[in-house]
């Protein structure tokens, strides 16, 4: 399972009709493309970073990752909307880690 | 609900044993601390991105969060751990936002 994440800031004034329609219409657009698990939509709320949202999802595997990138509705997504609306983003995508066996401490 | 994360690069070689000593404190040290829920470690497997692991953690509220901050065992790991062993970090905590009620949109 990867949890992919991409945390950013629009262009739009905060509390803008254009804010919520990206995150309305990010959520609507990519919960519809095959293999796209657990969207969450969340508010980025440290001041330690300019960023101010996140979608995060969660990929099986890598194919399902790569068939999500590329489809075409990620990829309208990305060119239509993403590149003109968002000013600046960072992509983390994670694998999580069992905790050790004792034994191995 | 405040997820908490800070994704990071360690100063250790991949794959050392101060790589594995360092994942495991942390896990051990942070979970002991009140207040810490759901803690994560995760691998960060971006090439778009130079962080290799992620420490994740929940907090039910800004006081819980606050109270773990100042905590004597959070802040004894800040100084003798992850400042002389992370070369490189980035913090982001997250609340998740609800989907639009459908006549918000």
């Amino acid at each position: 399972m990867i949890r992919h994440t991409v945390a950013f800031r629009l262009v739009h004034p905060d509390g803008s009709a254009e804010e919520t329609a990206f995150l309305a219409d990010g959520r609507r657009i990519l919960t519809g493309i095959p293999g796209v698990e657990d969207f969450v939509v969340s508010r980025q709320v440290s001041p330690k970073s300019t960023h101010r949202f996140q979608f995060a999802m969660s990929f099986a595997d890598q194919a399902a990752y790569d068939a999500y990138n590329g489809h075409p509705e990620h990829v309208a997504f990305v060119t239509t909307r993403w590149m003109p609306e968002v000013a600046e983003f960072d992509e983390l995508d994670f694998v999580a880690l069992a905790p050790a066996a004792p034994d191995a401490l």
